[in-house]
């Protein structure tokens, strides 16, 4: 099932994909479960906005592709997930644009699988990790390369407004082996790979992060990028897609004051 | 004026200090005001809570003490403010237990003091930074020094659920520059000083971390620990106080399953 949060007429909703439209939901599916209110509003009529509201934590896993580790100059990744965290103020939704800040001459996409969690969440067994989970979806984790290089902790390099765009849909029934990731600026293909190569898989990252943190349900987790990242610049458009999700769509700014 | 958040009866509510009474709010000062009900309910009868709740992020600023930088290991502090994110969810309250997590074999106290946002906040300079600040607390910057060296980023090291106890209240009208800082471990005192050692002061703080993400009411930014930092073993009792606003008490015990 894929889920989104949407405006329409000036209120949000949630709503479920039902081919070209959305069958709306009484509130937030996660909270309040699936009932419909019998409404169906064209897809295409329906702004659609970040499909989760991460009220406290995005839990992101640096160095999670070897051949992204490998690109960055790296020899092996680390043998427990990196985590490192992105501030809830940088969530975007689709079609929002990234805006580049000023402090970076460098920003680059990072296209990853998100892990939306579900349930309150402490010291999850892996085996067990997928009742905490309410689906995936498609996340792009920007990151000031420059900063990054330059700062002790990479905090602001990933933590600008607006560096973590997610979306369009959570699709709660994903099979995250049978997925495959591309990224695309304008048009052109920069990552693509199977979801597979990823080295700590999804289970294992609830697991560890939850062993560190109480995960909250909205929380996010990015799962890691494989290779190809590279810089965007004003006026490129990013298009993350999941096979089985759907494709995460941004433009790209220059900076505002 | 000194604002607690405190449980009385099976309720939550804020109040105004007033001697040894709590002069009961209608509402959280920070949106509703400070309209009182016209209850009074005596200090000692009260559980107080963390005074604020960060809905979004809870900011830290590393070696930001020169004194602390050389115990440290390190030459000199950082030309700009080195900023971290803990998650809201290591956020508790004056009493409340540290847990040592059984990750680590060495979790050291840092006692700060913290900023607490009052406003949506971008790109706010220095010179207007105080009207963006609600007031100030006492925090305890409770971090795993072994994992803090060896992990990548210090989000693990930094982030476990209890590792920022923040309280008792929040003073509105603080200055900082008269207020010294004076951690206690079991009575013993650890760390002292006077506040304005720090390398980057409070409105420095504000500007540049409101340049890189929108800082929102409730946000806590922690302004870094002077020199005298340690470890904390099951069974201590650690107390950091700031001159003006109060004492911020913690018990620490071991891991819990």
């Amino acid at each position: 099932m894929k889920i989104a949060r949407f405006s329409s007429s000036g209120s949000i909703h949630f709503g479920i994909v039902d081919g070209e439209d959305l069958v709306v939901l009484g509130g937030d599916p996660m909270f309040q479960g699936f009932d419909t209110t019998g409404e169906r509003i064209p897809l295409a009529q329906a702004t659609l906005l970040a499909p989760s509201i991460p009220r406290s934590k995005v839990v992101g896993v640096g160095k999670n592709y070897v051949d992204h580790v490998q690109e960055m100059g790296g020899d092996a990744p680390p043998t427990e997930p990196l985590l490192f965290l992105k501030p809830n103020t940088s969530v975007v939704g689709p079609g929002d644009t990234i805006v580049l800040p000023r402090q970076s001459q460098q920003v680059d996409f990072e296209g990853e699988l998100a892990i939306v969690i579900g349930s309150i969440a402490k010291n999850v067994s892996a085996d067990r990790a997928a009742e905490v989970i309410f689906g995936y979806t498609v996340a792009n984790d920007v990151t000031a390369r420059d900063l990054q290089r330059s700062d002790p902790q990479w905090t602001r390099a990933k933590g600008f407004d607006t560096f973590c765009p997610v979306g369009p849909f959570v699709e709660t029934d994903f099979d995250v082996s049978d997925g495959t990731i591309t990224t695309t600026v304008n048009g052109e293909v920069k990552q693509s790979g199977p979801l597979t190569d990823m080295v700590h898989g999804v289970a294992e990252i609830v697991a560890y992060a939850s062993s560190v943190f109480t995960l909250l349900p909205g929380d996010i987790i990015l799962t890691g990028t494989p290779a190809g990242v590279g810089q965007i610049v004003a006026g490129d458009v990013v298009d993350v897609s999941i096979s089985g999700i759907g494709t995460l769509s941004n433009p790209v700014s220059g900076p505002r004051s």
